[in-house]
């Protein structure tokens, strides 16, 4: 099923089912207001919502109304835990590689995870508000999940298992800010601002053969001020699937039911082209690996960062050509607008 | 006024309010259930639960009952951030000085900060279940905040009229994973598990004169297996004020209601005993002090980290000789009991 989160003044907003086609809605209410509701307590509300589900798209439902992607708070407009990996170990590699440095032989094997804040997500159509184009702004696309409980020492299975909804997130980047905090060791604070999520989480079912051994096989599209510069395909080069990134965070904690965790900018690799250069023809999915890849191939980067102004969508499309999620579709604006 | 939340089975708990000596307490029904609540409406309830407050210290709440901490959950048993500063610069000069290592001089102005997992919190006498000794378990005893919403871009003294609450914290760590985590840059995700709190969060205006400038002028004492090994000030050597703090953290995006940030472990500085001889009569909040205290006196550590079975008691008396918070009183056991 897919379920959204409505704006309606509250923190919180009003839980919504959404048709499979993304076109009607319909609230939950009555079964559940708040989606963080029917995560706490998945077993017992989730068929109901199923149910509802299932006549909304059979036009059955009978106070439906056309869904509208643009008043759609994130699915959880505020989490109790968002952890973002970075899964996709040919990210690293390039950003790593464009500024000579190597890549430790245990980023194979042990994920590269930060822990972000949850207190103030963005919807999907929300501003991107920034104080300062000085900092670099950048988006980074990506695919995130949402667990029930997953107990301390789960493995990659059960791990698994604890995964209820799949979205996308745009885990908005300030580049400049970056260096001196990844020196200070502790992790992002000011370098990650508020992350958006695609309108609408669906549940992995949803997916049908692209969900496999945790990793969604579909392609990611990033388009920047309406150019498409990303067709990633998010699926066999995820290093690390989704039950080994929550084992990786419940290794020494309980995860509990609403946590999301993140893939990390969705990445894949170089290939070599005419006369040997190498070429990317899927593209990117955040500006700091087009720059990486400028940077190897001509020494320098070329490409600036987020203007005021600039917007950025991202969506995935199923087999089937129908948007799964809906889009993120956003634009960067100054914090103090005249 | 004093708000706890007690055990009831459920994930948040219920939220009572306890009498200024920690004797009595009672329920905030009719109120409020939980304490998000409050904070999500501060100036709509608060009123209401200082007014229970006072009738309640005055014998003449209707249904008050003995207040039990061991029935506590942490006030805020999850919550939507956990940001947790290294404001005692004393103890980063500390621990780096027995590694040899320099503090970065802008260390001293910009401080350092990390994002905890928020997802489930421990009450302030559960068990701190941790899978393996060897991953080196260690207490932190600190003094944390809980802030309303603070916007982007807020300064110190903003970020100060935002604070709603006050409590201590024990935000174990495991330092043998420590290093591995710092290396990566990206903070602690395993190294740092559930972080416990206080059975009583406090309004600052409880503390009267020992909150001054953002700090709590009043000494935390640590007991570790029934010894006290630590009484350190929380006031003058805090480098940051909670306000500094909250400001640091709201840069780039907004705080929201019931975040909570934290002091780290509260720190004082050695002074030159007999002899010529570093000497810390104020003791330590943390193991890993202690170590890099013997470290620099015989050139290595002889205290090791905690076992199963021992016991860590986190408490800060009033100047009245009473306990502001209640006591943090926690045991380590392993994850799988026989």
């Amino acid at each position: 099923m897919k379920l959204a989160t409505y704006k309606d003044g509250s923190r919180d907003g009003q839980l919504v089912v959404v048709s499979r086609d993304l076109s009607t809605a319909h609230y939950a209410t009555g079964i559940a207001e708040r989606l963080q509701q029917v995560l706490d307590d998945w077993n017992f509300l989730s068929p109901q919502l199923q149910d509802l589900y299932h006549a909304l798209n059979h036009g059955k439902a009978r106070h439906a109304f056309p869904f509208d992607a643009a008043r759609c708070k994130a699915p959880l407009p505020r989490a109790y835990q968002w952890a973002d990996g970075s899964a996709y170990i040919n990210h690293v590699e390039l950003v790593r590689a464009a500024r000579g440095a190597q890549v430790p032989e245990s980023f194979y094997t042990d994920p590269l995870m930060y822990q972000g804040g949850s207190d103030d997500f963005l919807g999907p159509c929300d501003d991107v508000v920034v104080a300062n184009e000085a900092f670099g702004i950048d988006f980074e696309a990506e695919v995130a999940v949402v667990t029930g409980d997953v107990p301390m020492g789960a493995g990659p299975e059960q791990a698994l298992d604890g995964i209820r909804l799949v979205m996308l997130a745009n885990d908005v980047s300030l580049r400049n800010l970056i260096p001196d905090e990844l020196a200070k060791g502790f992790g992002f604070v000011q370098s990650k601002p508020a992350t958006a999520f695609s309108p609408v989480a669906v549940t992995p079912d949803e997916l049908g053969e692209a969900w496999q051994g945790g990793r969604v096989h579909l392609a990611l599209q990033s388009s920047w001020n309406g150019r498409k510069v990303g067709l990633c395909d998010a699926g066999p080069e995820m290093t690390f699937h989704f039950g080994q990134l929550v084992a990786h965070l419940c290794k020494t904690r309980n995860v509990r039911a609403g946590s999301i965790v993140g893939s990390g900018t969705v990445s894949n690799k170089g290939v070599e082209g005419k006369g040997g250069k190498m070429e990317w023809p899927k593209g990117y999915s955040c500006i700091a690996e087009k720059r990486a890849m400028e940077t190897l191939l001509d020494g320098q980067p070329a490409t600036g960062f987020m203007k005021f102004g600039d917007t950025i969508r991202i969506e995935m499309k199923g087999r089937d050509g129908q948007s799964v999620f809906g889009a993120i579709d956003q634009e960067i604006v100054p914090l103090h607008k005249d």
